[in-house]
């Protein structure tokens, strides 16, 4: 048995304990005496604890986990007044930003229920999530921007688990989103850690190879999609573990199968149709198609979700462009276990995708040390929001256009080419 | 059955569900529009959402709860570095306290393990109390100032029940706990809302007939205890429903029982011997018998928790000094149940106390409009701190020392005389 094969013996407690080490070794890469900033719901409480202990082995200096409760967000809709949705808790993303500005790192646990919002009116879903993404701009400027260390990892609510595994009981389709957490993240093999740098080693030669080719544009060819996506001038291709502005090496992401770069934000032309639900701040949008005409989305439809994407869309100058692309082959191990999360983090990480809102300045070369204006001129996009949503899947072709014109194919059919 | 008998047909969830109403409209006096900032342990969870649910039913723009674990408290004790006792989550009290600026109001649930940290080294106990009250000072000013309106009420945790009631099983310690925690708050009668409104008349009667006494300063003489407290110039007895700056009628304490005022930090002569056991962030500190000259402790000892208290007493220049005197008779509700809480917001409701440190504002008459040099030169004690200790018992006598000297007596045994 080599330390990348799974280890069968390994009990839930066991693999619930890597994911905690996983999380802070290989997501956050946490320095002693760093403190550690964290989000997750009330239901993820054992994982917080697992990750809470393994921070404080690593020498974290305090952890302050802010706990949320959707129970709470649905009493909300149910009684407040009209006026308690164009407000935030701007207090306390303040705070955040504080604290990240002094040294903290960030972990968000996601594991949301995906329809939390179904049946709630979509206009105070829309107005509360422009308030809420606009308190929250000062800390994640700091968290898009790699200022510090961050990542997402996951735990498998009742909420998720059902709707993922919607003809189990309870009981069995958490079980199974474990199975599938654990799997994806690579807590159930002999060696996560030592599977993390193999995984890291062949993510870094990929975007190596895509940043030597300098393409000035990718094509995406399938069923409901011919679109163009310009790159960004200087546009870096990223991909696994990457060094934040304040020296320290993490993994945004557990699980991670993506590279990605920016997009610019005037030169996306064609339209582009979804491969996957998009579960947006408890609204399920579905079929997303839309058309772009020099970087702007000026035509977009959902079968359903439609109200709430269409505010999304008016949130700010910047919310029509693009602010990333991702590169995700059809074959990764997330999208092999051929189930539909209705989470960004594993839908994501299972299909190529795009980003409508704030560009990372990090996939502009150099774009760490750049002026905004700098990096408006390269083509990066601003914006408050940052969503992604498919457009990958094993019936699409894409090819990368030269500066010469010349095209060349990147994947066929879903995989790379 | 009047409205101030007790119901017996009401159900623990009616009851609970009475206990959040209370907390919110007798508690907070919660006004439409207006932010709540909650803070509770996970345990605490029923509760929250019963509150939560009354706050957005009063009107309430945006509930945040911010929970605690304290399993997390116990990892960072088992596993953080040296250095992490000497910080605190500075950024999370910062929003805090600009929440309150900006209009919040403020309700704190109790029911913490009274001994979570018996047995953690005293050294680290006291410099984590410590940074966690100069990073809280900003946020506790307001509250202590009564510039907005707040409350605290509490739920009954397991731990803390079995604390109370140490040989009956876990389930019957948590049940009889929470008859207690509503009988106190008047949540079992056929009107509680009505029942806190008699109780506040009471209270308010009280608090006249001493403010026309202007008591120059009380004796407290008993079995270990021969303790003159000078009272502040311009002191002013407060208790019951009070009106906070911002012009709402909260009640601070669900339940309260007490009439308090501040004490002048310079005329506090003689020796106390508390009568009940002080729960202090997790320490139990028993059989605490300290002497004052000048109003300073000059002499301070403790049967357990000694190294804990005299830590206490040396976080700041006020911290040896009283901030407030409190008057409760012995045959308070709480009092007559004859029950040990190991908690201050009930025990001190069921005995006469004191406090070191921080004085209120509230209880200087015009101190709420004066400077901080106006407050010290009446006699207000200033502090990081404010911690309630108990003195009183059946076996206590009081006097009243008016400016001419004339003697009155207040209480005897224990009950107003």
């Amino acid at each position: 048995m080599t330390k990348l094969n799974k280890d069968p013996s390994l009990t839930h407690e066991q693999k619930l304990d890597r994911l905690g080490e996983v999380a802070v070794r290989v997501g956050l890469g946490l320095q002693p005496g760093q403190e550690l900033v964290m989000t997750a719901s009330i239901d993820a409480l054992p994982l917080v604890r697992r990750i809470t202990e393994h921070a404080y082995k690593a020498g974290a200096s305090l952890v302050t986990t802010l706990f949320s409760d959707e129970e709470a967000t649905l009493m909300r809709y149910r009684h407040a007044p009209d006026g308690s949705f164009d407000i935030a808790s701007g207090w306390l993303f303040d705070g955040m930003a504080s604290a990240f500005r002094n040294g903290a790192a960030r972990l968000a646990i996601a594991g949301e229920n995906p329809s939390l919002l179904a049946g709630q009116d979509p206009d105070k879903v829309s107005r509360a999530n422009r308030a809420r993404s606009a308190a929250y701009t000062p800390a994640m400027e700091l968290i898009v921007g790699f200022d510090i260390n961050w990542t997402i990892a996951s735990f498998a609510s009742p909420a998720w688990a059902r709707a993922v595994f919607p003809n189990e009981t309870e009981e069995v389709a958490v079980a199974k989103l474990w199975d599938a957490i654990f799997a994806a993240s690579r807590v159930d093999l002999v060696d996560p850690i030592a599977a993390w740098g193999e995984h890291n080693k062949a993510l870094h030669a990929r975007t190596k190879l895509l940043n030597d080719k300098r393409y000035s544009a990718l094509r995406f060819v399938g069923p409901g999609t011919d679109l163009t996506v310009g790159l960004a001038d200087d546009h870096e291709w990223e991909g696994g573990a990457s060094m934040a502005k304040n020296g320290i090496v993490c993994n945004p992401n557990i699980p991670s199968e993506e590279v990605f770069t920016t997009p610019h934000k005037s030169r996306v032309s064609g339209h582009v149709t979804s491969t996957k639900p998009l579960s947006y701040q408890g609204t399920l949008i579905e079929d997303i198609s839309v058309r772009f005409e020099d970087g702007r989305i000026v035509e977009a439809n959902a079968r359903k979700g439609s109200d709430v994407l269409s505010k999304v869309l008016d949130t700010d100058e910047g919310s029509r462009r693009l602010g990333e692309v991702a590169l995700v082959p059809d074959s990764s191990p997330i999208s092999a276990s051929g189930l539909l999360f209705y989470n960004t983090l594993y839908d994501e990480n299972a299909a190529c995708h795009i980003a409508l809102g704030q560009a990372y300045t990090k996939c502009i070369r150099g774009g760490d040390k750049m002026t905004q204006d700098e990096l408006a001129a390269r083509g990066a996009n601003k914006s408050v929001i940052h969503i992604d949503w498919m457009i990958g899947s094993r019936h699409i072709d894409i090819d990368g256009i030269g500066h010469d014109g010349n095209v060349e194919p990147i994947m066929r059919q879903g995989e790379w080419a």
